[in-house]
């Protein structure tokens, strides 16, 4: 059950209270790709510039993930971010961001990809997360990300995306300035008026509140003392959960199957899969939180490259006994 | 199963980003008492001024709540806080502090609370903490609460008390402060490390991290949209827990016999009930979630008084669902 994601790949610097590293491989596509290909095969669409090492990409396809549509953009630069973190490790600042070949990317899915049902907008301009979803046209289950500059300077595009997306995942600081409300569970009810069938709200190391149409529910992050750099959590966490929806279809035998013809793309966003279950979802949302729960424990993807599914599993299991009461 | 707290009665003022109300009715000890009223019979142990309007003790009495360690002061003022919340309501600055009766307060046990097996130590000077152990000849069941104030100026006398409690309940930012360890899963282990047989990190909206012996766990709070004013959650929150391990030790016929004698108190202290077997610990701190999360619903006491057992039932109901996947 193949799961496409558009972001962005790039080579962070990052400064925690004890350890600075500098050009990691990073990026939302990257940590999503990485998470969810524990769980599903993964193809990838981002841009590099010439100075992107060859065996980052040899790292990402030997976990299978299709990287053929990674477009290294002649002459170009690849994006580059540096942060550091406060003592807290929850609060980071933005030391310098350099866009690069990221300001004129115009995401362009590769033919193969087109026939994707599952698709992660990761966190994007709406401009291009809304012509990424057009070209799509076999999506079942799209699931977007947003930031808060987008909130702000692309409000009305973000609500036609929000229409044509089965689900948001946002964190908390994003979901209180989309909505202007102080309060979580106010504010995820009221997202999931402007459109989406559910919304996933990620409180960093206190977990996500996730929003249904019939519930709304919380669940802790894993409790993990090894937290070495928070970098990338949201997007292992969304990519572990979309990963296990996508075996999750594959494996019940419901994979949708794409209808071309004069329905047209349109009608098909939101033609939710019916083997996406409430228990399913809520599954999903508890291997997203695992996956993220391995990638802060160490730089880029280190502590990712460590593990194999047994690892995922077996915390899995601590962690249902850890909410059974 | 009696359950014994000695903590603080006051007139708070409390100012929301919506509302603002003056002189009710508050403290760790009122919150405490009524918030464990739901499960079992408590005794209060505070002082009050002349000023004390007498039907709040007529609404703790209407709980059961045995008020008569509620020593009246003559001349005296009763203990006044003013506080703000900011608009994400999990800040609050403290806007006048009037100790009042408290300044001078030594907490002394009526002769027939000192066969409480059950202690709750509201956060307050460890020197007045330990003073209170040595009257409770008979407790078996002693948790302690604190705060920075005496984190930082009697951290000695809280390392003493630290030795002679079973459990600690604090917040995230004391425990931090107690521990100079950002990672709360590290901090709480490192107060493990300190004496207690348990300790609960409380989060506010984010919930309480457990550490016991063999285990540490999170559980998430219930999310509510109607968060009205916060104040006294951390208090509801132990008055819920322990007010259910005094129930539960009830229900078992496993209530604890004072055996005075030679041994003295202090041989007692940490002879952990055999009934709070890791379980009946975890549903304790789902209680004392579920109980707190009617306290923010309402100023003072205002939503607990609307409720009934029924619906914390009801709520833990919910609340298990929530968890369970």
């Amino acid at each position: 059950m193949p799961l496409c994601v558009v972001g962005s790949v790039a080579l962070d610097s990052v400064e925690t209270p004890t350890e600075t590293r500098e050009n990691i491989l990073g990026g939302s596509a990257v940590y999503f790709s990485y998470a969810a290909s524990f769980f599903t095969s993964v193809r990838l669409t981002a841009a590099v510039g010439e100075d992107w090492p060859p065996e980052h990409t040899e790292l990402l396809e030997s976990r299978g993930i299709d990287t053929s549509g990674l477009q290294v953009v002649e002459g170009g630069k690849t994006f580059r971010w540096r942060g550091k973190y406060k003592k807290d490790m929850n609060d980071r600042e933005t030391l310098d961001l350099q866009l690069n070949v990221l300001a004129d990317f115009e995401p362009v899915l590769p033919e193969e990809y087109r026939q994707c049902s599952f698709l992660f907008l990761a966190n994007g301009s709406p401009i291009h997360q809304l012509k990424t979803l057009d070209q799509c046209e076999c999506a079942k289950l799209v699931v977007a990300d947003t930031m808060d500059f987008y909130i702000r300077s692309e409000r009305e595009r973000l609500m036609t995306l929000l229409k044509r997306i089965d689900g948001l995942v946002l964190n908390d600081g994003e979901a209180r300035l989309l909505t202007d409300d102080e309060n979580l569970v106010r504010a995820g009810r009221a997202i999931m008026k402007m459109g989406p069938k559910f919304v996933v709200i990620k409180k960093g190391e206190h977990g996500a509140i996730f929003f249904g149409e019939d519930e709304t529910y919380v669940l802790p992050a894993f409790p993990t003392p090894d937290v070495v750099d928070p970098t990338g959590a949201g997007d292992s966490f969304a990519g572990g959960m979309m990963g296990y929806l996508a075996e999750a279809a594959a494996k019940k035998g419901t994979v949708p199957v794409c209808r071309d013809g004069p329905e047209g793309a349109a009608h098909k966003w939101g033609s939710f899969p019916s083997s996406l279950d409430p228990k399913t979802l809520k599954e999903a949302l508890a291997y997203g939180t695992l996956t993220a729960s391995f990638t802060v424990e160490g730089f880029s993807l280190d502590r990712l490259q460590e593990i194999d599914r047994n690892q995922i599993e077996r915390r899995m299991d601590e962690y249902r006994k850890m909410l059974s009461f």
